[in-house]
C-alpha cells in the first residue's frame, strides 16, 4: 500500500468475479435491464423493476434528434476527416455542452430551487413558482427546460409524464415542472411548453437523481444515435465532404406503428 | 435545396413528431426498452423482445470493471483538473481503442472469417478453426476475445451464453467462439478461455450486427461506469490529486444478492 | 449567398492564394517566426520582432514540465490503449482545465481587476492590491498565479521578467504582479512566490492579450510537451502498461548549456 | 521505487530547476524560438538557428486556411454549444486526421520508400520514382501531397523549398518529391502539383523527423489557428448558429505587406 492509496465504492474486480455495488455482475446479466444497471451504477443502489422502466423511457426519448444537432454534426464531421469511430463519437460528446443537452441540469436546479422554497417558506407552490420566476425575469434569466425551436407541444413530455403516473412514480417534481409551465405564461406573457429536456429534469428529481447527472441521461441517450450517425456517415458519405446544418432529409422507412 | 443536399436515414424530426427509423419516438417511450431502441437506431429495424433482453445483458455486463481500466483513469485524471463532466467522459471514450475494448470487433472479424471459409470450403468446423488459427500463429496474430489477465473462468461468459441459449439466440457464431477456444488449446498449448469481448463478439455476429459498430455496444456500456467515475472523483476526491492506477481499494456495499 | 451565410476576419482563401489577418501567408514563411503568427492569428495585428520575442520566451517557458502533469498522463494512457496521436494529444488538452493551465486566465483577470481599481479610485498600487487581497482572504479566494508545489523560486518567472524588461515591454501588469507577490506575504503572512502561470499572466496583459485567451499560449506551447511524451510511449513503452503518476525517472542527457 | 517504476527522457523537474533535454528552461528563455524548443523537445537534440528558422516557416505555412476545414468547423460548433475553449480545440484535433493533415506523414512515407530504394537499387532517382509511381498505380494507391482541390500552384511550397535552399538545407528528400511532382505526370498523365503537406513531407525528411510525427507539425500551428475560430465564434457569434460549411465570406483587414 502506497502513499497514493485511495477508495472507490463503484465496482470491485477480484480473478474470476466482478461485483458492481456489491451484486456480482453475472447475477444481473439477464435478470435486470441496462437502464436498472445504469441507475444501480450511478445511483448505489438497485431500482425496483418500475424506475427501471422510467430510466428506460428517458434514455428512449433522446435517443435521436435528427441530423441537426451539433453533437451530431461534430460526430460526422469528425468521422468524414477518416477518425476512429470512438474518437468521433467523443467529439460529439464535446458538444454537448451548456447550450445543447445543458438544460437538464439547470431545470432540476430550478425545480429544487421551487420546490425548497415552497417547503421552507410554507408558501403555496403557485405563489413560490411565481415568486422564483419573478426574481429570475428581473435578472433577465430564462427558465431551462422551456420552450422549443420547433415543437409547440413536444410529444416527448406528455407521453414520459404519463408513464411516470401510471408507474406511480410522480412526484411533487412533476408537480412543480407543470406550475411553472402555468406560471411561465403569466409571468412573461409567452406560452413557453415544457419539453423534453424539462420533463426528464422533474422525473429525475422525483427519482432523487443529483443535477450534476441529469445531463448523463441524455449523454448516454445519445452515444446511441451518435453512433448511427458516424456508422452512416462512415459506410454511405464521401471522406472530406462538405456537411449542410440544415439542408438534408430524411429517406429512412416511412412512418410505421411499433 | 442547395448543391450540399444530403440524405439519412435515421430520424426525422417536423414540428410536433419526432421519428426514429420510422416509429414516431412517442411511441416507443414506455413500449421498448432503451436496448431495444440501441438495437433499432443502430440496425434499422425492430428487435424482438428477446434480442431486446440479449443486449440488455450485454450491456448490463460490461457497465464496469473497476476502477484500473484506462479509460477510467483518464476520464478521472481530465475530471482532476476541474473539467466539465461531458468532456471528462470524451477523454475516457478516447481511450477506448485497440487494446481496450477493441477486442469485439477484432473478435467479430475472426468469427465470421472463420465461418465463412467453413461455408465456402465444406469443412467441418473444427478444420476451418484449426486452418485459421495456425495460419495466425504463423503470422505471429493472437486471437482476440481470448484470454484475460485476471480472469481464467469470465463469469460474465458463461451466463451471457447461457442466456442465449434460453433465449434462442444461440448461432453458428456462438458455436464457432467455442471451437475457436477449444481449439486455441490445441495449437498454442495454452489455455486460453474465453473472456467477456469474445463472448460479446460471438453474440453480435449472431445478430448479425456489423464488426465496425462492436466495439460501439463497449462504448456505450462503458459510458454508463465512465459516468460514475466522474462523479466520485468529482465529488469525494481533492482536485489534481495523483492517481495511482492499481492501489485503490473497493469500500463499497459488501456483496449482495439480487 | 444561403440565409445561413456567415462572415470571418482570420484568414481568406482563393486558388493559390491564402491570407492570414490580410497577409498573404507566402510572404510571411521565412520572415515572421511561428511566434509572431501566433500572435497575428490571435490579435489580428503583426507584432513588432520584439513583441514577437516575447511570445517566444513565454512559449518556450511552458514546453514541458516533467511526465507527472495530468495532461501528460491523460496524453500517455490513451496512446497506451492504442488510440492515434491526435486523439491522445486532444484527450490531454482536454485535462488543461481549471487547476491545470488555468492559471494564467485568472491571474490576469485579477491584475486588470487590480490595475483597473487603481486607476477608478486614484489609491496607490499597494491600496489597491490590499483592498483586493483582503476582499479575497474574507470570500476563501486565492489569488492565481502565486505558490507552487515544488517550486519556491520558479526560474522561469525572473527569467521571463528580466527579458520583458530588456526588450522595453515591461508595463503595469508587470508591476502589478509583483506588488500582489509583496501584498500576499503581508496579507497571508506566508511566502506565496509568483509561478510561471502568474509571470505569464502579467506579460500577456501588458500585450493587451484578452484574458479569455490567456491559457491558449499554455496550451499551445504544451502540445509540443504533449506530442514528445505521447511519442515515447508509443515508441518505448508496452501497450496498456500501468502508468504510475510519480514514481518515474528522468534518464534522458545530462544538463547541459547552451 | 515501485514495481510500476519507469523511465522518460523528456524533461526534468527538481525543485526550481526545470531541465528539457538535458536543458535548463531558464537558460533556454529568450535565447532560443519556440521553433527551436519544438525541435528540440521532439528530437531530442538543439536545432541550429537555420533549423529553427525551417521549422518557425513550417509552423507558419500551416497557421490557418480559412473556416472551412473539418478541424475549423468542428471547433466552432463545440464552440457554439457553450463548450470551454480547451475542448473545442481538442474536438478540432480530433478532426485533424488522415485525410486532413494526415498527408505529411503519408508523404514522408513515400520519399523515404523511394530515396531507400534508389540507395538500394542504385537505380536513377527517376527509375526509382517512376517504379513506386506504377507500383502505386497498378494498386490504386495515390500519391499523398500531390494535387489540391483549390491551388493549382500552391504559393507556400514554393517559398518553403527556396527558404530551404537559402538556408542550405535543401536535401535528397527534396529532391524526390520534385522527382516525384514531375513522375507524377508522366505515369497519370494528369498535373498534380505538389501542395504545402508534400512540400513539409520533403522538408521533414531531410530534417531526419521520423514520419510517425510528420502530422504533430500541422497539429501544433493549427492549434493556432482553431484558438483563433474558437475566440471569434465565442466573442462574436450567436450560441446554437446554424453553421455553414462554405457560405462564408472574410471581412477582415484588405490585403496588406509586411
Amino acid at each position: 500500500m502506497s502513499d497514493l492509496h485511495w477508495k472507490t465504492a463503484i465496482s470491485d474486480v477480484e480473478p474470476n468475479k466482478v461485483k458492481v455495488r456489491g451484486y456480482p455482475v453475472d447475477q444481473l446479466i439477464g435478470r435486470i435491464s441496462f437502464a436498472q444497471a445504469v441507475y444501480l451504477v450511478w445511483k448505489g443502489e438497485m431500482p425496483s423493476p418500475e424506475v427501471g422502466k422510467l430510466i428506460d423511457a428517458i434514455l428512449v426519448s433522446s435517443v435521436d434528434h435528427g441530423a441537426g444537432p451539433p453533437s451530431v454534426l461534430t460526430a460526422r464531421t469528425v468521422t468524414s476527416t477518416g477518425a476512429e469511430l470512438n474518437s468521433a463519437v467523443a467529439a460529439g460528446i464535446q458538444a454537448i455542452s451548456r447550450y445543447h443537452g445543458g438544460a437538464i441540469e439547470e431545470g432540476m436546479r430550478l425545480f429544487i430551487r421551487i420546490n425548497t422554497k415552497r417547503k421552507e417558506t410554507g408558501d403555496s407552490l403557485e405563489k413560490a413558482v411565481q415568486d422564483v420566476l419573478k426574481e429570475m425575469k428581473s435578472q433577465k434569466q430564462r427558465a431551462s427546460g422551456f420552450g422549443h425551436r420547433l415543437h409547440k407541444q413536444d410529444p416527448r413530455t406528455q407521453r414520459l409524464f404519463a408513464l411516470a403516473r401510471d408507474l406511480g412514480l410522480a412526484g411533487e417534481h412533476m408537480e412543480t415542472a407543470l406550475a411553472v409551465e402555468k406560471g411561465l405564461k403569466e409571468v412573461t406573457g409567452r406560452s413557453l411548453p415544457m419539453n423534453v429536456d424539462g420533463a426528464i429534469a422533474a422525473l429525475l428529481c422525483d427519482l432523487e437523481i443529483p443535477p450534476e447527472i441529469g445531463n448523463a441521461f441524455f449523454i448516454l441517450s445519445r452515444v446511441a444515435g451518435l453512433v448511427a450517425h458516424v456508422h452512416e456517415e462512415k459506410t454511405k458519405m464521401r471522406p472530406m465532404r462538405k456537411i449542410h446544418p440544415t439542408d438534408f432529409e430524411y429517406d429512412g422507412p416511412s412512418e410505421r406503428k411499433l
